[in-house]
């Protein structure tokens, strides 16, 4: 007979933390934890391999269980010093899941189990309280009956309802043991009702039934599901978990808490938790009663070190233990029965990003951990809290708590933002110029609100993704910014906000939380990220900020051990010296349009796009070529001895045109034709799918003299940079390329004007030219198109949209559902769909180097910046990938740990 | 010294047609004529050969060329009784560069090579004319020079045009011969001055720089691009003909003309051609004078019959020579020299459809040709012309000839039609049902355009492509369409049409010929086509008409041997009872939608759509079921016994949205709700990329009651149908799966309603639940949809939109150039691009297969109707193709074709 049941208490344990495929992650932990010396309350726990018996014995309860749980029973019992099934003061126990991972659709806790009708009163004597005995047995009443024989519990909790409503009172400590002897009544009689027996009075009839339901809800749609999702294994099982009862409510020498091994925010080496006397563990977390600090600095005289001096120096004690142990910060949770410390719980502790690195650097200088494990206690998107402002977490959640939580939207740029509303980009900067914090709040932003952009603290659309325009825009600035609350209701004409019923008008206070998606009616006040001070804004140096030393080490690291480059997608002289500071390795997107909208030139463009023929258009390309030229004249210093790709004129050229009449009308003036004619040009550019029409390489082919005034200018730029003893690079990027003939002209015009200003200025010049990969065709003929190229970059954003047929413009309608019903495992827009799309890159990678063996190949869509697509590059063999500036250091640190995935030691590329 | 000049004349040639390899097409044909015994000038072929030679020795004409050149023309001098070079009586010749596969940017004809200053007056004397004489100098001083010696005729032609008006006359022929003479001394004064040297006077040395022209433009840029683009090796090299000249331009007892063995339009079994007395090959394409017909039917006393009895004679007894060597139709080019007939050209005559049927049956009766020879001989797409109501050849070239044409568009739905123009879809249903004929005139069209395409004898829209939504209902209807003729400025409002200065309003009389996309002023009658009238008219009966007969043998030989079954996309039962008529072996696309814009309905989709709630949409929804259910039973009884793949809703629901106020102030008022409230509603469905949104699945999965609604509709139709005594086979298909969650929860959804159908009627009923392979994802992941799907259908348009990242509606801004261009070989929404989007079909059906083996494979885009995409699709192994009604026989030719490729004989699979 195989061993199915391991025992624990006492100080001894049958299993161990290393059998997690055996006991589950809990019960390993308990055994564990036993095994350390620290007080676990007595119990067992049934191996997943009784699990999967019972599924081989058609869902029975496997031969031989019975006796070795009986056998386990027997030696909690004698732990206790009670007896399971006792009369006059029975051993209670808890039943609990437990599988190798946590998953949703799992059977959840069942306390108390062991009470009947004469056992109740049984306890009521012995600990000498009615109410609480009658409690407890109202609380397992509920659960067993919910859990295990499968009747809601709205059921009950209606009963519960209307009896406090019938005694006038809203909290159920107020009801009487009397009323909570009659509700257990009650309850029973729904159970009889509703499976036409009584509730089960045998103690062990309730355990074998608990056991069992543990066990069957393995096989429950929602569990099966999840683990064909995330590629978990049905033939794992789950483990259960029987424990003796503690209570922390058993008067006022007992207590329960929880609690950090640090402080989970600030990395801190102290203890920090909160715990209620005479409470059981749910009380903390439901809130009924506010928790008391544990230390005494925190909570003075009410605070655990206070009140209960023994137990806190026990707690400390084992908060040694732990992390010598384990080797990092646990999150616990204990409870203190007649001022006995028991601890039920211990799991690593989740942590903020400043936490997350002051914690490894600390374990690492006390020697706990090695570099590679700092490295891999930091996750990469931490990182964005390093690096974006920040809301004081206690004001935030007070905030919230008191109702100024307006709306959530997708955390489309991290950091905190508070100021004046504007509804239109003009307020925004007009408010700005009077020196007024404002947040830009918009349906969605367009190229035209640019300038308000630049202007605001912070930008909250109702509409689009987290690749909408002003997620991109947003992010490429560093700038919070939430999309898609949808919410909200903006009114840009009226001026207005609205929420449900609530209203707010231009002017008023607005707070924003890009971290996490949250809009807060108020002011609260953002403070800067330490990096930032030291890295952008320059205002603290170095040696004062402990925080920027450890990062700086951090990205040091992860730099040597890293193999992928990480470029940035920058658009002016300023974004590449900010993506330089981050330690961007180059340009991978220089997106030429970005320059297009800026006041000087947009006229010009919009004569060039509304030109009657060719020569109009030369004449007003001829406007724009020195300010282009200037620009990357710009870039190529910020970037001096660093590749810099220019990508070529992208977007459908009406994204340009004039939105409004008095617009028309200047430039009427200026090209001295009537409006009515421009109206009429502006109308025939009008598509029915921008997103798929007449863009990139299409209008590089069909108005040639554009791409051959960007090149001019840019090759004239890298002979006016290198003037100034500056070291250019310059590759030039053909967008939207899906047949090699395209790409093939094109290069022949590139060249041209190359070959034409090296001979102007009798000197050679080095540069590339080649595509990017963001049409699935190209994917699918890369061999061809990378005979012609002489560098891939994937334009994951496009190639997404068209190998799903997502308008990222549009997901809105129903991403959300999609993501809700889990149609999709995650936005393909912000992490890379590795199936589909993925196998797009595959396939063009492999072709493309089958082609051109060592062929240059980076990334530069939105996934450039997300950690496991970064692992997903890295796997895929990629040069580089090229993310906005604020996201440099997170891929850095994602490519090193793609580095460490490899190896096997975990990082983020292995999920 | 290997042997590279192939001697032919006398009778005698020392190739035949079987060396196209080494002779190229021309010269094998004229050794092969030679064979035969048929007059031909005689003359020599330099091999391709030779040519490889050349460049090897870099670019230098080979050894041993020379002797055997001289050898070779030795023999034709021989022939002709003259010497090349003699300054008193001058062998001229002929040179012609002639590869295996003609292609364009490959060197033109000289004419009268052998001419220099003291032949010309030799000739002058010999021929007793010395206009002819310097005719003909100046003719062949300005094509060698442009060709040889790299000098644009342009320069040439601008003294000739400067001679002329000096002279005042506007006809060559009124040049006197001294004037010809000085203009000869003029061009070799150009000649002089842009080479540095006089022009050769050397015949040898004339030839071997005509020789060494022919061979180099092998290798010029447009050939090289032509050869690559169509897979033409680059050794395969061009050959280059000699011959000895012979002139129809001696007098009145010269001639020469160009004539068919039979009727190309017809068919019909005798000579058909025309000719001019003293006249040059050229001036019988150039139109500068009318020809007269070959036989004395067609042209009495001017005909060829009449004039030159012997000649014709001869031509006659030739036909039958041709014809029974080549067992084809022959289009023939001949000159006249002085009573002596000789053939300069044969080859394979182009023919309309009905010749094409009717010679092939001819020719198969006369034992000539076996059956898959007739399969082969009528190409796939001359169907259409059997088909498609016609215009007179001569009728329509008049009209041409005498400034009727007003526009060329694509040609999108083949057929003539004529009648008085409307503007809108209203206007053409009021004159319609007055009984006049009417064009419908737009922009664009869209579903609310319906009812007056119904009403409309064709289409003309100034945007749009092959795959607009004016094409593909247009041709789904069997109606004549052309599409995206841009030069028409259409203004709906103004009902006007505007084409540089002309203008036209509405109800003026204009006609249009789908089948060429020529747009035509005032009337030009159609004739309905035989076929129509027996299969869809019922105007005329089998036995009187033969062609009918023939094109149904033909269609049953093409049944026999195809594998590919051929499917209609109807969404009608009169649609699916004209399909059936053409042969279609089911329904392969169901368009549910298209139900939607009647009249009678598209209230309660409106009111769907605009609903604020599930309970609201499904009141809505309950009204469309019977009418639905009505529809699905008529189409099933249509299709008694063959399968029926009906498509859920597809587009976004804004396409049904009202589009004036008047809409939606009715709609508001059957709602109960304000227009207020419905405008913005409608105002929240807008999308800016709507072909990517909100639309297929993804709204099925967001409304499931739609889907719901439709699946039951369906099961109760085909309960409905049963119980008439139909056998149904239903398929229900789900639009735009992009991943395997997204079939997982509709098939559930659709299975559920399936079972609740058949418990109610306690019936069981077989179906099929399968999925539209149209997103580039679903195919990438084919493997895991097929274990899901029980068919797939290749949704190929919105395949190839997604794949190329070309809107459908937006192409027209940039797909002429792009052709023009050569950027695409051809428009892909037309015909499939094999290399990007085939890919995709192939990797599904192989992955598709893999995963489920037998699975059911069809295509029900566009590219069902295309012959080379039939071809494709049979290759990749699909079991069907599906295609509009008129195109039905089209497919199942382009079937039989594919099989006899396969074989290695021909048919249209093998470009």
């Amino acid at each position: 007979m195989p061993k199915m049941v391991y025992g624990f208490g006492d100080g001894r344990a049958e299993g161990n933390a290393g059998q997690k495929d055996l006991l589950g992650g809990k019960g390993a932990n308990l055994a564990e934890m036993t095994n350390m010396g620290i007080p676990v309350p007595p119990g067992f726990t049934i191996s997943t391999r009784a699990c999967n018996a019972y599924f081989d014995a058609r869902r029975r309860l496997p031969e031989g269980l019975e006796s070795q749980v009986r056998k386990a029973m027997r030696a909690v019992e004698k732990s206790r010093g009670k007896r399971f099934g006792d009369l006059e003061d029975p051993l209670l126990v808890s039943v609990r899941s437990g599988a190798k991972f946590s998953m949703p659709g799992m059977m959840d806790t069942i306390l108390n189990l062991g009470l009947n009708d004469e056992a109740v009163e049984g306890l009521a004597r012995s600990v000498g309280d009615p109410r609480f005995a009658y409690d407890s047995y109202r609380r397992f009443l509920m659960m067993y009956s919910d859990v295990v024989l499968g009747i809601h519990k709205g059921e009950f909790e209606s009963k519960f309802e209307a009896l406090k409503k019938k005694r006038r009172v809203t909290d159920d400590t107020a009801l009487s043991a009397k009323d909570l002897a009659g509700l257990c009544t009650t309850f029973k009689k729904i159970v009889a009702k509703r499976t036409g027996k009584p509730f089960p009075q045998d103690p062990w009839a309730q355990l074998w039934g608990a056991i069992g339901a543990v066990f069957a809800s393995w096989d429950n749609a929602r569990a099966r599901l999840y683990r064909r999702k995330y590629g978990i294994a049905d033939s794992l099982g789950t483990a259960v978990n029987v424990q003796a009862m503690v209570f922390g409510n058993l008067g006022e020498d007992c207590a329960t808490g929880v609690a950090f091994t640090r402080n989970p925010s600030t990395g801190d080496n102290a203890l920090y938790g909160e715990y209620l006397r005479n409470a059981q563990g749910e009380d903390v977390v439901a809130g009924i009663r506010t928790p008391q600090p544990i230390s005494a600095r925190r909570g003075g005289d009410d605070s655990l070190e206070s009140t209960m001096p023994e137990a806190y120096a026990q707690l400390q004690t084992i908060r040694k233990t732990l992390e010598k142990h384990y080797r990092d910060m646990q999150d616990v949770e204990f409870t203190i029965e007649r001022g006995e410390l028991f601890m039920l719980q211990t799991r690593t502790g989740k942590r903020t990003g400043v936490a997350a690195v002051n914690i490894a650097f600390d374990l690492h200088e006390a020697r706990t951990i090695k570099r590679d494990e700092v490295l891999e206690r930091v996750e990469p998107e931490m990182l964005v809290q390093l690096l974006a402002p920040i809301f004081d977490p206690g004001e935030l959640e007070q905030a919230r708590n008191s109702g100024r939580l307006l709306a959530r939207g997708l955390p489309a740029g991290p950091g905190a933002a508070t100021g004046a509303i504007a509804f239109t980009a003009e307020q925004a900067e007009k408010l700005a110029s009077r020196g007024k914090a404002v947040l830009l709040v918009r349906t969605e932003t367009s190229p035209e609100d640019l300038g308000g952009m630049v202007a605001a603290a912070g930008i909250v659309t109702s509409r689009g993704g987290m690749t909408s325009h002003a997620a991109v825009v947003a992010r490429g600035m560093g700038k919070p910014c939430i999309v898609g609350a949808e919410s909200l209701q903006v009114d840009e004409k009226a001026r207005r906000l609205r929420v449900g019923r609530k209203t707010l008008k231009e002017g008023d206070l607005l707070s924003m939380y890009g971290t996490t998606g949250e809009v807060l009616t108020g002011h609260l006040a953002p403070h800067p990220s330490e990096i930032q001070q030291v890295l952008v804004e320059g205002k603290l140096k170095p040696a004062d900020s402990l925080l920027y030393r450890r990062f700086a080490r951090l990205m040091s690291w992860a730099d040597k051990l890293r193999r992928l480059k990480v470029r940035t997608n920058a658009d002016t002289p300023r974004d590449s010296a900010v993506a330089r500071a981050f330690g961007a390795e180059g340009i991978g997107l220089c997106r030429t349009e970005h320059m297009f909208f800026a006041e000087d030139r947009i006229m010009a463009v919009r004569e060039m796009i509304l030109a009657d023929d060719e020569r109009q258009r030369r004449r007003a390309l001829r406007k724009l070529l020195p300010m282009q030229r200037k620009d990357f004249t710009g870039i190529f210093k910020a970037m001096d001895g660093l590749p810099v790709t220019i990508r070529l004129l992208d977007p459908p050229l009406h994204e340009f045109l004039p939105t409004t009449d008095k617009q028309f009308a200047a430039l009427a003036r200026e090209m001295g034709v009537s409006k009515k004619v421009l109206l009429e040009k502006a109308e025939q550019l009008h598509e029915s799918n921008p997103m798929l029409g007449h863009r990139g390489c299409r209008l590089g082919l069909t108005f040639p003299e554009i791409y051959e005034m960007q090149a001019q200018a840019i090759f004239e730029a890298a002979f006016a940079a290198r003037a100034k003893g500056v070291k250019v690079l310059p590759e030039v990027m053909i967008p939207l390329v899906g047949s090699v003939p395209e790409l093939t002209r094109l290069r022949e015009r590139i060249d041209a004007v190359a070959g034409e200003v090296q001979r102007k200025r009798k000197q050679k010049l080095r540069y590339l030219v080649g595509t990017m990969m963001e049409v699935p065709r190209a994917c699918l003929v890369a061999d061809e198109v990378a005979s012609e190229a002489e560098f891939f970059s994937f334009g994951t954003n496009d190639l997404t949209q068209m190998t799903y047929g997502f308008s990222r413009d549009d997901i809105g309608k129903f991403l959300p559902a999609y993501l809700d019903d889990r149609i999709l495992p995650r936005d393909p827009f912000e992490s890379i769909d590795p199936d589909g799309v993925g196998s797009l890159v595959r396939r063009g990678v492999e072709a493309g180097r089958g082609a051109r063996p060592g062929l240059k190949i980076g990334i530069c869509g939105e996934h450039g910046g997300d950690p496991d697509s970064v692992g997903f590059f890295h796997r895929t063999g990629l040069d580089y990938v090229s993310c906005s500036p604020y996201r440099v250091p997170i891929a850095r640190l994602a490519a090193a740990h793609a580095v460490l995935a490899e190896r096997g030691g975990g990082g983020s590329g292995t999920r």
